[in-house]
């Protein structure tokens, strides 16, 4: 069963080391990665706690801004989105991300 | 008064050009970057309906995935922050950014 997600994590790492490998912890919980450095996915609070903690170790005396939104199902109803694929050139095949 | 934060924007826009229009549609509106490609504020609801009419029409065709997440009082107060300034290194004037 997919539950809707209620864990939306953003980063900003100048660190590329630290960066990697907070996004290979936010791809161990099962987050899905929405954007180069936002997650999203659905957690139970005891490990959106661990997750953050494990973020915070990771991150050590780094410089960095961290944020896990937690989001209620209301909340994830209510959100917008834009998804476009590559852009139509009036041809077929041009797709390459 | 400042209210807090109801709204998270997050985007992943390949193209350079529609990028920089997108971040500044998400200024005009007084929404904060808290990432390169993150911006959080607070916006009535018709705003967010606006923004997001207005962000469609920059992108276009472009290829791009943008994410607007409306963010509820009980949410915002169960974030969970991380944010650090420059490494100490056990001197000052170290910070850069």
């Amino acid at each position: 069963m997919n539950k809707d997600p209620n864990t939306l994590l953003v980063y900003d790492i100048p660190d590329d080391r630290k960066r990697v490998k907070i996004a290979d912890a936010c791809l161990d919980y099962g987050l899905d990665r929405i954007q180069f450095s936002a997650f999203l996915g659905w957690l139970l609070p005891t490990q959106q706690e661990e997750l953050f903690l494990k973020i915070k170790k990771i991150l050590g005396k780094k410089h960095g801004n961290i944020q896990i939104f937690p989001i209620c199902a209301d909340d994830w109803k209510k959100r917008k989105v834009i998804e476009q694929k590559a852009e139509e050139r009036g041809k077929t095949g041009e797709g390459k991300s």
